[in-house]
């Protein structure tokens, strides 16, 4: 049987028909003499991307938006529009479920300052799904592309990876809850169910121009790092000390090594991982949001390969993360 | 239990959160001093709005495509860009369905102009599903919404009606193929399974002003013209006999009364329907593309209510259509 994956087949279709804005978080598209508009689509699944017995439907109306919001941020856009379509099926339909999910959903949307301007219901036949189309803008040209990165530039990421893999485990019971005690479970399973977007560091780095390329870590750090050298034709080195993991997941994982696998190949923590011109990691660091820390993680390099570089040795690292088939 | 229409949920949503631009074929926005832009999404799910045993791929992809821009049409907008989102069952990822699901979709792409820029694409648990995006342009403020129909009003619509949906009904086996000749049943079908928007007139009426309001046909004839009658806060008479009915579809029904019913509250025929001041149907006649006809079936009345005249009788018409739930 033949088997064939999500990233080849689009790279197939834009390689065919001559797609020049698709391959990035959003396509650009323009405005006006000064504006740039960019547009993201992400559709999330039950029991693909999500379970109804895992999170709420406020979280599911959360998450389907922040998603998004995420994909404009990693553009260094400031989004503003927004369209839902939902696939219902009739068991969900004759509840209030539908109204919960919009819930969360304007929750967040209000707080984000987007409007919701269309979209589409239909019945499904079994499960509920969303797709989330969200519309940001940018200064004209200044769209932050996947492209941008050159050798020598430093690898930055916008706080703790591997806290939404773990939780994830921790809802499918691979690591068990029991030790610990609930407020820190909820608080660990929110990176999971309601993560949230970097609007305001994405839209600062837009303004400034002060990242060369930028994505965010939707597949996992080793596989989104990955996704920049390729469209950049670079490599990357990054350091295995200085990959940022929250005291909060080394605590519950057994092991160093298991902490940094999390951290490396987890999806869905929804951070920015951004490449930036080493002359301009001052600025960049004195326009960091309040209360927002980042990481420098390592370095772009002419090598076409990725390294991960541990105190006594360097090692060829493998971008693994989520497989959407 | 609790039963709720779509429409009403809509409906609620929309005054709940006070969604300013939901509610017509598209949301408007704006792009610059000279263009609003417009955009739609349509949901179309396997075994809801289609069957992969009546449609070819190529089908649901022209489909797919054709829904949405019969909507920009319906704005008086050209399309521009376009983005799909599918869910897929594994089932189908493992043929060359989506291949040749695009190749059908990109077809009537390229003779439309419209340039794919985005979208998702992921695992479906079981039914195959399509979101379809469309974004388009129109001059600044002339976008035609369903709400500006006036008393005295004339209605147009923009083709035969009724065969769409009476292509489902011999899909669906209600009517026997058997006594129609193939290339005969073929082009029938295709009414349903590869229906043509109407872009060029919709431009047309957009560029030149020529419509008050304006709705793709999709729900139904009486739906609607409903919707445009309920946005603009009027009513409506149509004359029966000035209904266009094609002499194909009268051939395969048992009676007139079978064909009405048909053109009035079948779905999916994705013509135009428009109001025009009077003193504009001279040029509006004069500007209908070549090849294209369009009808007078009746007036905007002040009633509030939907009128059906009859030679001998004049009846309320209570609007029937496709219901998503």
């Amino acid at each position: 049987m033949r088997r064939k994956s999500e990233f080849g087949f689009i790279a197939d279709l834009k390689w065919r028909f001559r797609l020049k804005r698709v391959g990035d978080d959003c396509a650009v598209f323009s405005k006006d003499e000064k504006t740039d508009f960019v547009i993201t689509a992400d559709l999330l699944v039950e029991d693909v991307d999500f379970r109804l017995n895992w999170a709420s439907a406020e979280q599911i109306g959360h998450k389907a938006l922040a998603v998004s919001l995420s994909d404009i941020a990693a553009m260094g856009a400031k989004p503003l529009y927004a369209l839902v379509t939902l696939g219902i099926p009739n068991s969900l339909w004759q509840t209030d479920f539908v109204e919960k999910f919009y819930k969360g959903w304007f929750k967040l949307a209000k707080r984000e300052k987007v409007e919701l301007i269309g979209g589409d219901i239909s019945k499904s036949a079994e499960k509920f799904f969303v797709d989330s189309i969200v519309l940001g803008e940018v200064p004209k040209g200044k769209a932050i592309l996947r492209s941008g990165a050159k050798n020598g530039d430093l690898i930055f990421v916008s706080g703790y990876l591997g806290n939404a893999a773990l939780a994830l485990k921790i809802l499918e019971g691979k690591i068990k809850k029991s030790s610990m005690d609930s407020k820190f479970t909820k608080n660990l399973l929110s990176h999971q169910l309601q993560p949230n977007p970097e609007t305001k560091l994405g839209v600062m780095i837009g303004e400034r121009q002060l990242a060369t390329a930028m994505i965010d870590i939707s597949d996992g750090l080793s596989s989104d790092l990955w996704h920049i050298c390729q469209a950049s034709k670079v490599g990357a080195r990054i350091f295995a000390e200085k990959i940022p993991i929250s005291r909060k997941l080394r605590s519950v994982v057994n092991s160093d090594h298991e902490a940094l696998e999390l951290a490396l190949h987890g999806g869905e923590d929804f951070r920015l991982l951004f490449t930036v011109k080493p002359e301009k990691a001052k600025t960049l660091q004195r326009f960091v949001p309040k209360g927002k820390k980042i990481f420098c993680i390592g370095e772009i390099t002419a090598s076409k390969k990725l390294e991960l570089v541990f105190a006594n040795r360097t090692e060829i690292l493998n971008p693994k993360g989520f497989s959407h088939f």
